[in-house]
């Protein structure tokens, strides 16, 4: 079997599968984006989460050990207030840490080609922890990671060691973090949509695709003529490149 | 001029550069490991940090632009007590932000199949959130990641927002997690010797690097004969695709 179709059968197979989330279903804030993925024969996502704050609590006996003996007390992908925490939090015995997640999203990709195009795209919207994985046998997967995170220790055995005023301006931080996630997913979008278009212009190789195979989004005017990370997101991401903390040598441009 | 001679000379003015780090050199715990894929004609480093705990102070009045408007307040690479702290907070009138930073590492690699290997001993050494990134031009680069970080907000305008004890306790954690992130970094250097001893074997084709073109380490009792994960850090980790709380569709094993 040559390579687009047995891509073309793993895509139906693994599009045909349940959704094995706990949840069930694919996060409200990215299912467009995963519809334009999947819309498009030379992708299929295999993973995603929009973006949520969580409260989990571990036994910090083995604290090594975060999956296992872990059990989380609040997950919501919409801001929280306080109480959202304080009442999760009473559920505690041993020790809680609230966390930020931001958007996460593999991609199953045709070929490495289209893996670079997809990993440019979401560089350029800010997601500048993203990566390809090639399989030995090709498998090609992009994976978008944001460095844009959170990660505090609350209590410990079970006692709670901020005050509420902490947990209140902690959550402002989360919400803040997660407002400007929602915004990079929106560039991500409309930079992806371009991306493609882009792409099925210049190859001109697969005409179906030119109409309009994938959905326009509700609001093309989102959708300018070359897509410009924010100066924010560059300065906001914690790479290593321009952080001058970090042993480094200059890479000449281009190469 | 053909790949490997281009990559040959592009290596070759990049490790002639200067350092240009704040720090200037090359973190002690991992110069072997720098040195050790430097020595290999297929690879070369252009950054790294070992991992550290960091105090930084932003501006929240534009908490966007963390790097344009945050200064360090601390920074180190060892483990740390409450007092450097508390000592370093008192310097601080906006809002500060203490953070653990894991190891990161940046390798150029000539081929594709050279980052391939590298990524995998990544990924077995417990660094999941790594990745490879391919440019236009076929330049072929593996960010070496892990996810295993904390980032706690500690005052805000200049007010402290946690106790003192909450900072012992938090320092702990961080410690911890500085520890594990050494035993990593040891890791990755033993699957690394291994996978490429592996590869010399295998290809045969460069007899010069056979012959220990690369040091041993001073403790080969270490490296195995597999290069096995710790049951601990899989667990550890938060990648997605074993999180049951992130819609995922499962993709057949040996793709």
């Amino acid at each position: 079997m040559d390579r687009r179709a047995e891509f073309k059968r793993w895509k139906a197979q693994s599009l045909s599968k349940a959704d094995f989330s706990r949840k069930g279903c694919v996060d409200e804030d990215v299912v467009e984006l995963v519809q334009l993925l999947n819309d498009r024969e030379q992708f299929f996502t295999t993973s995603s989460c929009a973006g949520r704050i969580i409260l989990l609590e571990q036994d910090m006996d083995s604290f090594e050990v975060q999956k296992q003996n872990c059990c989380w007390l609040l997950v919501s992908h919409k801001p929280c207030v306080k109480d959202d925490v304080v009442v999760a939090l009473k559920k505690a015995n041993g020790d809680a840490i609230l966390k930020f997640e931001p958007f996460v999203l593999h991609v199953q990709c045709r070929q490495l080609q289209d893996a670079q195009i997809l990993h440019s795209v979401a560089i350029d919207s800010g997601f500048r922890n993203s990566g390809i994985t090639v399989g030995k046998r090709g498998k090609t997967m992009l994976a978008v990671r944001s460095t844009h995170g959170l990660e505090v220790p609350l209590s410990h055995k079970g006692k709670l060691m901020v005050t509420e005023e902490y947990i209140d301006f902690l959550l402002k931080i989360a919400n803040h973090k997660m407002e400007e996630n929602k915004k990079r997913i929106e560039r991500f979008y409309n930079c992806l949509q371009l991306a493609l278009e882009k792409e099925t212009i210049t190859t001109n190789s697969h005409p179906k695709e030119k109409n309009n195979s994938y959905k326009k989004k509700s609001n093309p005017g989102k959708a300018h003529d070359k897509c410009i990370t924010e100066e924010n997101d560059k300065v906001l991401e914690n790479d290593v490149d321009d952080d001058p903390g970090i042993s480094v040598t200059i890479f000449p441009e281009e190469y």
